[in-house]
């Protein structure tokens, strides 16, 4: 990695958004990148600081409309869609051909559009880019992302699914049906209020919901297959934390043979030995420890040839805007940690 | 009080609303009425137990559609109106002359017109029927309650204020300004949501609104000046709270003279000697003590002539349904602690 | 069932905990029994309201000692027992033999003492008595229950685990392994404050405890086999929510032929036909909408022959000391809902 | 301000409570220091990582014993303590003189012993270094900290009060008595566990604590004096929040004469012209955009001459780590921003 000679240049379609929010709030601090372009359009010509009242007096930034013609956006390095699925399929391939993109949006994915459309009620419009496209997960797709010009990041509870059971998949050594049971915090449903995440409701409550038939489960089965072998079932369940921010997945799985914690905590020491943002932990991990940050805490058990795997990240650094940070990293030829080392705070 | 040879009919305007929903948590175990009528515009011909699921197994009540024709409710007791701001204005009217009614709205609690119009944003429509109207402070105006056939039941926030200042006003020994500092839970937001109640922002929040403009203001105003010669500057401020239920009050007074905590106490015993829903606590109140009870918890406390008397409600039951019944149960001649003897839980 | 002639006298050992502040909420309701001794041993001469502020001005009870000499409880006609694990065991055999009695704790639930003991660390001293103890799972076990001297009350994630799974199993229709992912709220820790219930930890967490080794695991595992043929491994994990209270079960199950939902739906509710407290929701349970009540709720989900069911209960009343209250209902000949048909509140 | 050759060095006294953990968490990123002992009694030898588990991956730290020999201490440019109030009172007088101090604890911030006992029940054993100390509210005393060798750090709810009221207070345009309601979230008690932080009590609950008692009164009526020609009545009552961080304060003052908003701002705005912390906000600020931050919030209101401040902070930065670098950053000859421009999140 070199030091760039100037800083590269940055649009944000979608910026008032949470996703758009975290983007903002890292990538303001980046070292190396400038913002030259955020969109809102609800709320276009308001300051940044003033929608993110977090950001109030670190910014001048002030939120645009979509630009009608994106040629204009030839002098632009690398593009975040942090839009709601369905956009960024009809705005991409409106790009000038040099500027980067990474999609924090389901649309680009699915490699299969039959499965895409079921799961996203939407026509998959973009095939031929569709095949242009990087699945994100930095810490499995490396080599990949650094020479990509279009990431899709990866969704939230995919992230945290995978990079528990990736070290398992790619060892061979699962056998029978896995269980995954995941939890997310409310900011998961967005920045628009709803009938789901209304206070009163959400304060004191736990619920599963989409029981089989979650939209991410397509993509945690494709890379699975990229990564491994893999030939299991997988039964994929959500559930609704009322939490504002974070990800619990505990992942059930069975190995061929007998393995000791220590045995377990090997494999996975190894497969993350060059991540930086894997950190292993005993006992279980909190999404307490991992709130705001870039981390994904795992840990490992084992009871004889049954084991859990037990991973927690924020839903909207690692598994939104810190990630596709990561990715944009590599995609600069970066140190993929640059702009990321922040830690959350205690409590 | 009489035991009543057969149950009193009851119908309640608005059912689908956190008011509506305490109404009928409350008046489905009450032992002297039967519900035969809960109307719900968006809600009609859902099952109750579908929409508010903690009543799920309790009632086979279905919600209606209001009667476009009002003159078949004549066998209809008493009607509850949980309705928006500036529905009941136009519905009490149309009312069979039989038929009492306890509005929990804004509508019918100022006797002023013209502040009405100030703090609600609406024409006062029904000035005549207004003069019928009985302000609904139960522990101050029970006698003209009993034999009331309209209520215009207390807003939330005026009824913790009241009742922690009713005393000290009766008794004349105040003087000077007087602060006011409410906070209130989420769900003095109402049932729909809401950029305010949006819980990923509301978790972890605490702010202020309204400051000086509150429409509970008045209401408070206008009824100290009916329980004591009220000539003091009054600042009240609200606040949000995030926790769902409860109102917490902080009253800032000045006395003539020195008073001691137990003098104070003393006023404050014998003012609510027969107010079973009066409690009082050493310390502090806590909404957590009273949460989904009709009680109303106090503290007071002096510092040579300044005083402070804390109050907490439960902003849906005392502050809104609760008081209702209880002002429900004087005007049938029944004892006003009628179906409203529950306790809260710990915790 | 015949209403009693006059009250049952009860005793409850323990009252300062949350298991037995809510066996005095729901007792001092109750019609037909008088409470005549409530212990604390750290609280003793003060009065119940003052501790359980919550029950303030609803009853004159005041907290003892526990007697020196349980011969003197003669008059009593069941005691209940809500104290930390151990301490039953010791002061149960010393009841008179007239009395009947209900632990609360894990003392008595498990059949065979080599377990028991390694998974309390807890030498059992009352192997006899032991085997006079019946389960009080109320919706498998009532006929047991209602000739009973002696119950031994089960763990809140067992029941929320049991009544999820008592269905399946006694259908004989499961295959394969079971995995059973369980989150409670604080309160399950009891009320002592501790490191894992601090407030600024707790409340923005999620995270799991006790890895394949919870103390609840051998008394499902003992009570399926009793329902059943109960062959399956069982893979049953316990996490932490940030919530005061309630228990959310997600169970998965394989079928030895493909099921519908209607067919499961079916099945559960043939098996539950006579049991009040069980309730069947659409989509998802949620702790909300059980909270301080005794009802279950239970969603069940099929995909091919993967199945998941739901359950939802309030960890200290169907978990607790409501369904304490419900087996004494059995044991004394009543109702088994007396006293118990009281339902939560939106929110 | 120029940057050092060398990096300082650093003690932090206390590093296992919040106000350490903070600390850490902001000095491991400090460009121009360097951390060189932190103290914990009780984890000595442990990683900071494996007790802060926020920080894991960030530091190589190791907790070690406060030093037997104080003169050991001499290479150090300063040592924060961060420890129970009466312990930076017996350990600084042992500090080489040339080794500077920022005392977070309340031992050195009351001038006058006899109001320091009364209020900390302790004896003030270090009279004659108090008169070296100097109070490091950051915007109201930047000259006096600059030349400073020892700092009492302000008290968190101290921190809020005096900057919502320095400006009136300076102005001179204040009269009659000012109440200030004053809310703060579990974090303010500290890293122990306790009763009135236990999670099933704290999540739902809101009330009063120490009524006309608060320690920081004295700190806050002190301050005052120093700013402006104070001799207003005040009366500070401090309230639980059920959130983990944040304070907010409420002030009600009364002016000379009628002011407008404007008026207010203006004279708001000029007063903290060179005070890039605080920011100015409409309506109300709120804990949730100030969480994890060095800023102060602040919106103000008039109605007539009555007068109402908002301003809301993070407890364990504004109110302590955070405010603690800034002073030591101008101790150093720093820009007082140095490592602390980092933003809360949203949400």
């Amino acid at each position: 990695m070199s030091i760039p000679e100037q800083k590269f240049k940055i649009a944000i379609f979608g910026g008032s958004g949470y996703g758009g929010s975290e983007l903002l709030r890292i990538l303001l601090f980046h070292p190396y990148v400038e913002i030259v372009l955020v969109t809102a359009k609800e709320h276009a010509s308001k300051s940044v600081g003033s929608v993110h009242r977090n950001l109030l007096g670190m910014t001048d930034l002030i939120f645009e409309e979509s630009p009608a013609d994106f040629s204009t956006l030839e002098n632009i390095d690398l593009a975040f869609f942090a839009l709601p699925h369905g956009q960024a399929l009809n705005l991409i391939p409106q790009l000038p051909l040099n500027v980067k993109a990474i999609d924090l949006s389901g649309d680009f994915r699915l490699n299969d559009a039959v499965v895409f459309e079921q799961f996203y009620n939407l026509e998959h419009t973009a095939a031929e880019l569709q095949k242009k496209f990087v699945y994100g997960l930095t810490e499995t797709n490396r080599e990949a992302i650094k020479t990509a010009s279009y990431i899709a990041n990866p969704g939230c509870f995919a992230t945290a699914t995978l990079l528990a059971m990736a070290p398992m998949i790619k060892s061979g050594l699962t056998t029978g049906k896995i269980i995954v049971d995941a939890k997310t915090g409310s900011s998961g449903s967005g920045a628009k209020s709803a009938a789901n995440t209304h206070h009163p409701q959400r304060v004191n409550s736990f619920y599963a919901y989409k029981p089989f038939m979650h939209q991410h489960l397509p993509e945690i089965e494709q890379h699975l297959g990229e990564i491994g072998d893999f030939q299991n079932h997988l039964v994929f369940m959500t559930h609704s934390l009322p939490v504002a921010r974070g990800i619990f997945v505990t992942c059930y799985l069975e190995t061929t043979a007998n393995m000791t914690n220590e045995d377990l905590l090997n494999l996975y020491r190894h497969f993350y030995e060059d991540s930086f943002f894997i950190r292993f932990v005993d006992g279980s991990p909190d999404i307490n420890w991992v709130k705001t940050t870039n981390f994904c805490d795992i840990s490992v058990h084992s009871n004889g040839n049954h084991v859990v795997i037990f991973s927690a990240i924020d839903n909207l650094v690692k598994g939104a805007a810190g990630q596709a940070v990561q990715n944009m990293n590599l995609m600069f030829g970066l140190n993929e940690k640059t702009g990321l080392i922040f830690s959350g705070s205690n409590p």
